[in-house]
Parts: C-alpha cells; structure tokens; sequence
C-alpha cells in the first residue's frame, strides 16, 4: 500500500505524452470549423468529441456510462466499490470558432491520471470517474453549467425550454438528440447524488495569462468567482439634435459612458486593495435602428457581468453599482432600466484539496502559482452542490474562448502529474 | 414706394395663418412615418414635399425652377429682373422619424412672405426665390447641405459617390431618379452664382429650448457653428475572456467610454467659461456581429461631431481630440482609428441683415434673443460661399429631429412678420 516514488510518478506521467498529443489532435480535427473549432453543445461537434473519448476511454478498459443529461461518465474501478467516487473532469463543448483545450483538457487529463494508474498497476480505494461534461459554455443556451447542473439536480426554472442562438431550437430537444433524457432532468433529479461524490477535480487551461507572465507551467486555484449579471439592461435618455446645448441634453450614451468609467475606477480601487474582482460590459450600444452622426442618442443598452471571489464583496459591488446609477440618473437626467438579474455563488475551493495539491506540486517539483480562477467552471457548480472541489490550471498563451488557445503538451503533463501525485497519495495504494 | 405701416404687414402675415396651418397639415401627411414624419431625401419622403410646396407655389402664381441637384425654386419676380436675388428657403427632407418643422417651416416661412408682400400689392426691387432644398440632413448620406452646397458649387469630393445609409446606392443615383443631373455637379459648376444672390435668409425651429425657457417666440441668429466630424471612427483592442484581470484587458468599450467622458469633461470646462460648443458621440457601440454578455469588447465604433462658432476654437478642440485620444492609447493599449474626417466652416450672420432684423422685430412689437444656432444650416453654406446671410428661429418644444417638434402656428407668424417688415424695408416699394 505504499505510495509510488515522485519520479515513479513523474515517468508514468511522461508516458502518456504520445498518446494525450493524439487525442489532442484528434479532437481538433473532429471540431475544425476555421477559424478555429467548434464542438458545439448537444449537436454535431460535441457529440464528435464524445464518441473520441468513449473510444479512448474503452481502450483503457473504462467503464462507459451517460446519465440523463447525456454527460460521459468513465470510470476506473477501486477497491471499495461502494464508496464514494472521484470525479474528474471537465467538458468537452466549445465557444463557435473557440480553441482545442478550454474544457477538452481536463477531460484529457482525467484519461491521462487513470492510464498512469494503470501503468503504475495501482487501484484506487474508490471508484474514479472521469466525467465528460455537456454544454458548459453559456453562449450558447445562454445558460450556463447545463450539463454538470443537469446531472447534480441544479439546473433553473425554464432551462430546458432555452433556445440554442443558432439553431432555434430548445434544450430538451437537443439533449433528446444526443441520447439524453429531458423528461428525467424536470423534476429536478439528482442523477449524480453530491454525497456520492468524495471530490471533484478539475484541470482547466487558464484564461488569463498569469502563467504566462509569471512563467510558470500551472497554477493552483484559490477559488471561482461568483457573480452577478444584468443581459439585457438599458439607459432612457432623450433623442435630440446634435447642436442641443449640454445642460439641456439627456444623453444616454454619455451616461453609459460614465457608469462604464464609474465601474472601471471602482474596479481600479479594489485591484490597488488587492481584492481580485472583474466587470465587463460586454454589450455597451447605441440603438442601431436609432443612432447616427447628428443625433444625441436617447437610448443605450449594455449587459453587465460583475464577478468576484467573495460574496461579501458581491454584495458591497452591487451596493456601488446603485450607487453609481443614482448619482448618474440625477446628473444627466436619464433613466437605468437594469431588467433580469442572474447570480451564481462563489466556488469555494476546498482547503484541504488545495493543500493537497499544493503539497503535490511541491513533491513533484512543479512550480506553481496560487490564483483565483478568472472564469467559471463546472467545478463551482459542484462546489454549490456540496461537493469538496479543486482545481489546477495550466498555462495557456493568447487567451482562451478564441482560436489562438495554445497549451504546450508538457505544461500539460505537468498538471497531469501534480493530479496524479494526489491521488496517489490520497486514495491509492500498491495493488497486490 | 413708400413701405407700408407695421400694422399692415402683421396684418398680413396674420392673413397667411390658415393656409400655412393647412400646408403644414398637409407635409405632415405626406411624410407620416410613424413615429413621426419621414421626408427621406431624393426619395419619395422629399419628393411628396416637393410636389405639395410646388402646388402652393404655383397657386400664388410663382414661377417654378430646378437645378441639376434638383432643388426647388419659387420666383416673385421683382421689378429688376436682372438685380441680384433674395433667397429665402430652407430645406425640405427630415430625418427617419423626425418632426414636421425642422427644414420645412423655413420654405413655407418664404412661401408666407411672397404671398403677403401680393395681398399687399407690393413686388420687391429684385426678384425674390424662395428654396426649396434638397438633402440637408447627414444621417442619410453622411454628407451634409448636398442640396445647397450642390447649387453653389461647394460639394466636397467623393460626394456623389456617397451612399445612402438605408437604400445603398448612391447620391448620384438617387439625385437622377428625383430628375436632377448629377453628371453635370461633378465639376462642381456652379449652378446659382453666389455673386448673383443679394442675400439669405432662412428661418428655422429652434433646435433647443432656449426660446421656452425664456419665453420669447422668436430669437435673432448669430451665427452658425462650424464643425470636425468623424463619421466612422472605431477603436481597435482585443476580444478576451470576460474573467480577463484588468491589467490584462484591451477593452475598445472602455477606451470609447473614458474618450466620451474626456469630451464631456472639457465641454462642461467651456461650458462654464461661456465659449459655446458641442460634442456628440451619435453612433456609440460595440458590435454587434461578436459583442456578448461574456466577451470583452475588442472593437468599438462612433461617430463625433464637434462644433463651435469661432475656428480658433475648433482648432483647439481638435488638438485636444488628439491629446485625450494618445493618453487613452497609452493607458490602456488600444488604438484609435478615425478614419475620414469631415468640416464645416463657422457660417458668420451679416452684421447688416442682423441689425435689420433685429430693427424688424422692434418695429413689429416681437421680443426676441439673440442666440447661437446650436445646429448646421444651409445658410452656412450660403455665407461660406460669400452671399450675406441672416436667420431666425421660432421657439420649438421638446427639441428637433424627433417626432415631438411642436411649433405653435402664432410663433411661426411672428417669425414671417419679422422677416416681411424686414423685405418691406429693405427692398420693395409700393406698386404703382
């Protein structure tokens, strides 16, 4: 029962390089959508990175399963069938035109830690799953977490009556396409109990260039941001002429404008305090219908994405946010009309986990950073569902959701064998 | 030859009341376009005007006359036939869903004076052509005065080639379908010979509420701002994840954000040391192609019109364009690309008619202010061109360019009143 040698370890890593590059490229060439690939949700492309999985998951002996949500579950057996498992995993669906590795690299990894298990003949004490999550990317359904959400009972009201941008069509309808079963995710049903579920480990590419700043191949994540969001929210200001004199204007563009540098400088301050947050105005217009060169613009639309690690801090941007409105409404005598509110809670990461991981990179030699995660992830749906979560990314250059991700193999593989060193030295022992 | 008493004049501007209040009535018919009225220009909006100003003219026996833009002339022949003219006139298009007086109520304003000067059996020294002018609104060629500029021989470069933003085709093609010739604008021939004019004179809306607020009905022009324009400009960054860090952000949306505010900050400043200008940021967006809820804005698109009634003013503001724009550039590693720039020059009010006019209306009891146009108007075109030129405005609620311009018909008569004493004084006798 004793726990292999860190170089033990590390060669079993290094031994499944070859193969992972090839499964790397396959998914590459089954998406190919230039620029860049699309392995869209519950369609075509995600369905194309599923069968290339199962295939490789068979070949290392995997038990194949899917839920109603159509997830892919493979599992590797332990000793205490029993007991509860480890999942890792991720999911395999993209942005349109996105990279190879943002969600496709945790699924990869959790093949690579089993094969070296294997390699290594060590049997978990627990049953480990590797979990090739559905439709995570929320530009799609406009939904967010669907298949991880979908499995562990958590999904919102309405979900599976949202239309996917691009076809039209609803969610129930795709998740019956792809061999799921809507009918059994209305209920809300857990088809994947939390309390089944010892962990959750997630290996992400990461979003920012941190790593690449710092150079360092992987980072450990200290935690995923909770948000809260206004898709469709707008300014009421007043048309008028171009020549109107300022203080008789209603400018609603102008008052976009300075909620927008409002934000940015309440952002600049929590940054200088070393409070890590974000805020995105992702949609920030004139009305096309309405605007033009000689006219003052009297409505505005914007979404608004505020996202923190801390739901105290939360808390205090949504305070700021009215705030700034307030002040704004009186100066420039125009109306926010802020429209649906959505809200995810933070993902905390588990302490215990991330010592553990911490400790692992430490015996494998891997230097790494300590990082909030900048994105969402399936693993925050976990974390809200009660199940101990962790997470590691790896370096990742040019920024993910866009083709240009680029992952170099061996800062993979080290992230692979920080995983493995965990789960060597937490839940396995010599077979035999 | 004497000039007739003030009574007799208001009298008989009173007397135009009905069939202005009617004509009016009909415009607004023929352009309804809810909401609003649409006179879309060389199109059937501006074409519909034209045939109902056409009728009214000829009911008062004027004669009628084109040139190769397709403008529209109403000639009270004067005594000298060979005298250089009066020109009064405004413009007959609007913008999509505009009001029914901003253009309109200066060419009916003219149709009013001519048919009062005929109750009052007066013919003037030099024939008196009122105008109807085509196209003076930018928003739909990006071009603006094609109709007066096009008679003087003023039209810039590359005007003809110009498309109108909702048809895509060209000035050139939608001047020959309204009768004009557009081949013979191309070597900018002048078509009315600026030495051959003896005056402008228009009145206008005004486009503000300057004359509500101080409860005048009418006010004496001015001048007219002149202006720098950037119909297309757009600001390059870069599309990232909307998790990005902000030190890692090249957000386009909040360099156009802190660009508007940097604007309005030094419009405010000039503002307060009472140098009038404006600044409007028309078109305002992000696009709308990749924009999203989660996406970083990498592009951002505006348009800028900057106006002020003195050129060493324009100058200033337009070094001070370019010194917030480098400081965007650097602080937050975007760039700006403003693409073609347009320019107005400031149209100076001949000191003569102004004081005529200003004489005018206290011979005719009406109280007026002196304001600057916040707006651009043909007759800058005309003073460009070296023709002497003077304008009115006539109180206006709730603004121009929108469908709410309210002109009560009594403001619109003491308008006319004052132009008729001025032409009385100036250049008719009695007849006979």
């Amino acid at each position: 029962m004793d726990i292999p040698d860190p170089d033990t370890i590390k060669a079993a890593a290094q031994a499944q390089r070859a193969a992972m590059q090839a499964l790397f490229d396959k998914l590459r060439q089954d998406g190919l959508d230039e620029p860049g690939v699309s392995r869209d949700p519950y369609g075509a492309g995600e369905q194309r990175a599923h069968a290339t999985v199962t295939k490789a998951a068979e070949a290392l002996g995997l038990e194949i399963g899917h839920d109603a949500a159509a997830n892919l579950y493979m599992t590797l057996p332990g000793r205490d069938r029993t007991a509860p498992v480890l999942v890792i995993g991720s999911h395999l669906d993209s942005v349109p035109h996105g990279g190879n590795f943002d969600g496709a690299a945790g699924v990869l990894a959790g093949l690579a830690i089993v094969a070296a298990l294997r390699t290594m003949r060590l049997t978990p004490e627990c049953d480990i799953v590797v979990m090739g999550i559905r439709a995570e990317e929320s530009v799609w359904f406009q939904v967010s977490y669907i298949g991880s959400r979908g499995s562990l009972g958590t999904l919102p009201d309405g979900a599976l009556d949202a239309r996917r941008v691009d076809t039209g069509r609803t969610l129930a309808e795709h998740i019956a396409d792809c061999g799921g079963d809507p009918q059994a995710l209305h209920p809300r049903a857990r088809h994947f109990d939390p309390s089944r579920i010892r962990a959750y480990l997630e290996l992400h590419i990461e979003q920012a260039p941190s790593l690449v700043e710092a150079q360092r191949p992987v980072a450990i994540c200290t935690g995923i941001p909770g948000n809260f969001r206004y898709p469709d929210a707008w300014i009421e200001g007043c048309h008028d002429h171009v020549g109107l004199p300022r203080r008789f204007r209603h400018d609603a563009a102008m008052a976009g404008a300075e909620f927008a540098m409002a934000l940015d400088a309440a952002w600049a301050d929590y940054d200088a305090r070393g409070i890590p947050m974000a805020c995105t105005l992702g949609r920030f217009h004139t009305d096309p219908a309405a605007h033009g060169l000689t006219i003052v613009p009297g409505a505005f639309y914007f979404s608004l994405d505020v996202r923190a690690y801390d739901e105290t801090i939360l808390a205090e941007l949504k305070e700021k946010v009215g705030q700034i409105i307030d002040g704004i409404e009186q100066r420039r005598a125009v109306r926010f009309h802020l429209g649906p509110q959505a809200h995810a809670a933070v993902g905390l990461v588990d302490p215990a986990i991330k010592a553990g991981l911490e400790a692992a990179a430490g015996t494998q030699g891997v230097a790494v950073l300590q990082i909030g995660s900048p994105a969402s992830h399936d693993a925050a749906a976990f974390a809200a569902a009660g199940v101990p979560m962790g997470m590691i990314f790896v370096r990742n250059e040019n920024g993910s959701h866009n083709p240009h991700e680029a992952m170099a193999i061996e800062d993979f593989i080290d992230g692979a064998c920080i995983l493995i060193q965990w789960v060597a030295t937490v839940l396995t022992g010599r077979d035999r």
